[in-house]
């Protein structure tokens, strides 16, 4: 027999499921994806879970003995009562997915829910760049900016499975104007609004990095303060609890080849302690699969 | 036979080792303490020790199973070297304070070191304020800010058993001005500065609760001061690892009947999702023993 995983995840453009083995690969037979969008209602997200969890169902194999269900879903969510409260889709608060997804799987098997910046970091601690690690954050720096926190091996829920929501966090102090948060100052939209704001012509992320790399200083600019923002806050984070490793992913994070130096700089810089000037800053392991991953984790682990 | 844990407290003005129970009750028999102090260096501090350990073990009597010892010490620490780096006690820097306390013990139990607002946090968890959350912080408001953090009724250590150093984390935007960090602008002394540098004539935290109590607008407003950054502070905390509850303690705390309600409306105010407005801010359930009662509970849970 051969001990797999489903791994649901429901992000704001797309819900995908896929069945994962016990190695973390994620396997392409049964891999299936919907959209989803910020104006979905139940009925639909309902839908789109049932058609993606039924197609991986159908995937597995006569070897396969599946042990669970994982679940990774853009937060906040509420792990006790199992439903979601995603930012971005506020047509779903209140959605049960977790009953969604069971109802569709039809097998007596567990079935976690967690959201989708805590998967990611189980994940790159399973098989990714944290791994060994005793305490360790991972965060996303794309459109949004979300992460996870995994302590001893094990996914830091919290009171309701939020933990790692740190793009929430206040921006810190000199980087207001945007908005209250680090999302505001940091994301890959903040960003091309803080350079717009500046003169820049440019629309798109990408327009950034092609600037800031042909030696535009507006787009250099704008890369170099969300790097130093992002370090800010994670010198903080480390600070607080510990952190021996903080793994960074998204689509931002690779606007330039140094963002993570950049991010490394800043949280030396700022660091009060020495511990939590020692936290390693280094590029996520897992490129676009962790968020599956990480849910498969939730039950594989 | 009879459960006892044998546990240490280090603090910047004495070491103190005591007998506790398995209900956490603190043995007055053998409890005994040795004062430390700023200028304190190896060869005084492990007599001290020396002393109030052998004192605490020649108290146990012939019914009690002593099953481990515990030690809190001022932070910050490095658990996995067993050694001590205390901010207010430069020169003990790298003591193996371990392996002295193990040596007088002279009984092969496990001993666990963690540094005090982390046994505070866990002891608060054990028996306090913040029994049966699923994730707490607990921290002391007094001539320093600290704090640790227990989540599924675990101590959170990371890296280096430090994680809770919440007196280290940046001070709020709109704050600074007194020091970079928490603890530089909502200690007992710094807020005695701060009012000092509006015009307030008193000296002490005690002072400026008589004159709050008075009506005195600058200490009223020293006091909301350290209150409002506090509660800045436990929002991104809250927001970052999704707390349930806080628990605050120490001198500075009881400065005002409501200091606790102040800090609880500023968390409430700046906290940027629905769980982490949630978090509950609670006074400490455990008055001056929570050192030792976290200590002993590091090997009694």
């Amino acid at each position: 027999m051969s001990t797999v995983a489903l791994a649901v995840d429901l992000g704001g453009t797309k819900i995908e499921a896929a069945l994962v083995e016990a190695s973390g690969l994620v396997r392409a037979v049964g891999r299936t994806r919907r959209p989803t969008g910020p104006d979905t209602d139940p009925a639909r997200l309902d839908a789109a879970a049932a058609a993606v969890v039924s197609a991986a169902v159908a995937a597995l194999g006569p070897d396969d003995e599946l042990v669970g269900v994982g679940i990774g879903a853009a937060g906040p969510i509420d792990a006790v009562r199992e439903t979601i409260d995603p930012v971005n889709m506020p047509g779903v608060h209140g959605f049960a997915l977790a009953d969604a997804v069971r109802r569709v799987v039809g097998r007596d098997v567990p079935v976690r829910l967690r959201h989708d910046g805590g998967c990611i970091a189980l994940a790159e601690n399973w098989i990714g760049a944290t791994a060994g690690t005793r305490a360790s954050m991972s965060i996303v720096v794309s459109t949004g900016v979300g992460g996870g926190l995994v302590v001893d091996g094990a996914l830091v829920g919290g009171g309701t499975g939020n933990a790692g929501h740190i793009g929430q966090v206040s921006a810190p102090a000199g980087f207001e104007g945007f908005g209250p948060t680090l999302e505001h100052v940091a994301s890959g939209p903040s960003s091309v609004r803080w350079a717009q704001a500046q003169g820049w012509g440019g629309e798109r992320g990408e327009d950034l990095a092609r600037d800031a790399a042909a030696g535009d200083p507006v787009a250099r600019a704008a890369i170099e303060r969300s790097a130093r923002a992002v370090g800010i806050v994670l010198a903080d984070a480390a600070t607080l609890i510990d952190l021996e490793a903080v793994a960074i992913g998204g689509g931002f994070s690779t606007v330039t080849p140094d963002y993570i130096d950049l991010v490394q700089a800043s949280l030396r810089e700022s660091a009060a302690l020495p511990f939590s000037r020692a936290t390693r800053v280094v590029p996520s392991g897992l490129a676009g699969d962790g968020p599956l991953i990480g849910a498969a984790a939730l039950v594989l682990r």
